[in-house]
């Protein structure tokens, strides 16, 4: 009895195991498809990433083939008895230096090079100095200048203008400095070694350069135009479509242009966060050489305050949709009232808007701006004397009215106009006059663009017309890049 | 004849001399005196930026004491033959990594030490693979697999959640496989030197956490808190100062006061310009542990939804500041009329904007936020009444007129509304309207950041209430330091 019991009891323990292996096992199975799952999708959309835009794919085989270049050093005995162990530096310029757009390599490479050679020469002049003081004194010496000098160059990264530009030249001058005046306590070839930096760290920034501008360069400023033009039509499409929709209300598309006009409408979102980027473009812009249609000292901050104008207008946008969605709907018999002048302000503005992106893709000045501006303008007028005839409008429907039903109107009714219902209209009219207003402003600062890059006057460059677009990257890509770049900031 | 000619001419030759010689020293003075004028004007902008907040000429001292402190590796003599010339990566680290606020300083920090462990492992274990491989394949091997990791790193640094979190990890990581893999090549005592150097990373890491988060710590959650609430309270002036401004039109007032007010009435547009610097100290703030008020896992990215809801806010406030600026201007019997209802609507949004800025401030559920939301929704009603109203409004005011004289006004008089006087207060009342909306926007997210951080229901915290405030330094400081920011990004 007591042997059955306990063989019972064996085999209950025997499938109690099992069951137990078996759902560990099927967890363990469960939790690492569930990792290679995510895994899979991580890698899936970093790999879409790239595809989107190749160049990211391409900076990063440039990446390696300055790396592979530069550790040459290391591989070739000949290079590698010029320079010894000092081939570190230069490998690591080449990891610290190499940045995705050419302005930004270029940037770092002079700032690397200044402030190491100022730090090198001052590091050398305080050892000196404190090598003649005696033993006792040398690490005060030493001490002290090192706590002030990387006291005042910490400082000066926070000064607006040389943040912007030699924030990384004041850190490595720190860093070169501490090196320097600290090894020279300990190592006494200093001068030896300090040349021998020196000389692998221009190696290693010269190579940075030549394969930066070389290979496929990535330019900051072409970035900043194509940002900015691609703004420029985002938000014409913005304002078009949004006009029309309000004004149409064609509410029976289907779901397939909804979202295409969804997009489209919402275009005008990424001129209101692409500050950061712009600045930054323009920042890295001005430190590389003339390229493509760009010459060296193309004026690139005037590109930041078209940004700001078109950022301007887009708030007015802005308000402009979001009145559009507020409840107070508007009587669609005022709609037609208004409709055709109304869409006729948002098409001139949209074509004003999209002139200047096609003056700025030309770099011509264009013949047609200012007949498009004086249109746009009219258009503005002919709303604004709309709106001040709009009570006789109404008079002249309300006679109308009279006349076919004369006695259904009481007297009350010929006064009380339902302002609720005009309310809506009277607000989208002004801000589309608000915002003819604004794209002026816009078309000032192109204006000022064309002189400032001395834009020659529109002749016979059919042409050249479309030569900017065709190097221009798929328009998603740069979205994205947009986009993620201000993920990031 | 000749001789008295001769002499002349010396004496002519000599004082042209003189003159020229005067010209040249007064040149070189005069330009002497204008690098001297403009040097001492920078010397004085900086020291201004530095007395308008002193944290920043602390977070110098920081850096001088973190580099003396880490220079005692050199100085020291029992610690120099501890570590050696390896000393030189603990100075690297401390320079490199010391940030301004202790977010960045730990994220640098964790980032190297992640980035350099993982990458050591890897180049070691790959350096083992090659040497087993025979001289001749070994730089081959460590070429491919040198080519590939950096491109493959590289690539991840593109990604938006590595680049957020890891970006600096994923340049360290390069860096330190480049120089363990191909110095092994040349270097004997690879598991020596990378062992040395790791720990002096380390001691150099630990270094700058202690000396960032110890000696007045600069934190970038709080920072982000500031720059939020602060925006908060400018917004509101903001739209109380332009709806008073509007109705009140008190243009008798004196020069001092309009700047003031001028400056309170552009407010907003820190908000609007805000998003980047956000996003990068919400970035940061999560790498921070607890401190003050804040535990380590506040919800910081819920502040970058706050300022996204504030700054569509503040794009209506934009459109309406255009609107009230355009050259429609209303009638000033319209404005009368409109006056006390639309600028409650102004009050009431901005005091529940104060109050939401009040509610973050005391980490307290506001007791009084549902009774001003409620209060701002009904004047926005009354404000929509009033216009719904205005036809009557209109009518009783000509039958006043047609009582006293009757016989001036022609019949067509009595339709004929002047809607051109009512565009602008139109406008204005129903952008107010959807600000209000936008508001409640702003009340959402707020609410969802109390639940997220457990925001106690207010009680008796009267004695606490102002205690964030005193640790804020001046606004102004704040202000110029977020405008700096974003001027650099």
């Amino acid at each position: 009895m007591a042997c059955v019991a306990k063989e019972i009891e064996w085999r209950i323990k025997v499938e109690e195991d099992d069951t137990l292996k078996r759902r560990v096992v099927g967890c363990m199975w469960a939790a690492t498809a569930g990792v290679a799952l995510k895994l899979w999708k991580f890698v899936k959309k970093a790999w879409e990433l790239g595809v989107n835009d190749p160049r990211k794919f391409i900076h990063c085989l440039k990446v390696g083939v300055a790396l592979s270049l530069v550790s040459l050093f290391y591989y070739w005995k000949p290079l590698y008895d010029g320079v010894g162990g000092n081939a570190m530096w230069a490998v690591m310029t080449v990891v610290v230096v190499f940045e995705y757009t050419a302005g930004a390599t270029i940037c770092k490479t002079v700032n690397r090079m200044c402030g190491t050679s100022l730090a090198a020469f001052l590091g050398i002049g305080v050892h000196w100095v404190a090598s003649r003081a005696g033993e006792q004194y040398e690490p005060i010496i030493i001490g002290i200048s090192l706590f002030l000098l990387a006291s005042a160059a910490t400082f000066s990264r926070f000064i607006p203008t040389i943040k912007a530009r030699f924030d990384y030249g004041a850190m490595i001058f720190i860093l070169t400095f501490c090196l320097v005046s600290i090894s020279g306590y300990r190592v006494d070839e200093l001068l030896n070694m300090a040349q021998y930096r020196m000389f692998t760290i221009i190696i290693g920034s010269i190579l940075c350069i030549i394969v930066s501008v070389i290979i496929r360069p990535i330019w900051a400023g072409f970035e900043l135009f194509v940002i900015v033009t691609g703004n420029l039509d985002k938000m014409a499409n913005s304002l078009q479509c949004c006009v029309a929709q309000y004004f149409d209300g064609s509410e029976a598309s289907d779901e397939e242009s909804d979202k295409v006009s969804e997009k489209e409408l919402l275009g005008y979102k990424c001129v209101l966060s692409s500050k950061a980027t712009e600045e930054a473009m323009a920042n890295l812009a001005r430190w590389e050489p003339g390229h493509g249609r760009f010459n060296f000292r193309h004026p690139w901050r005037q590109y930041i305050k078209i940004g700001a104008s078109m950022r301007s207008c887009a708030s007015c946008l802005d308000a402009l949709i979001g009145c559009i969605n507020s409840d107070n709907k508007a009587s669609d018999e005022m709609k037609k009232n208004m409709r055709i002048i109304s869409m006729k302000v948002g098409a001139n503005s949209a074509s004003v808007i999209r002139e200047l992106a096609t003056t700025m893709r030309n770099m011509t000045k264009s013949s047609k701006l200012d007949i498009l501006v004086t249109e746009m303008n009219s258009a503005a007028q002919e709303l604004r004397s709309l709106l001040s005839s709009y009570p006789n409008l109404v008079n002249a429907k309300r006679s109308a009215q009279t006349e076919t039903a004369p006695s259904d109107i009481p007297q009350a009714a010929k006064v009380e106009i339902p302002l609720m219902q005009i309310i809506q209209v009277v607000t989208v009219a002004s801000l589309l006059i608000e915002i003819v207003a604004r794209v002026e402003g816009i078309v000032e600062t192109v204006e000022e663009l064309s002189d400032l890059a001395n834009f020659q006057p529109e002749m016979c460059v059919k042409s050249k017309q479309h030569s900017p677009d065709s190097k221009i990257s798929p328009d998603q890509q740069i979205d994205e890049e947009t986009d993620r770049t201000l993920q990031m900031v």
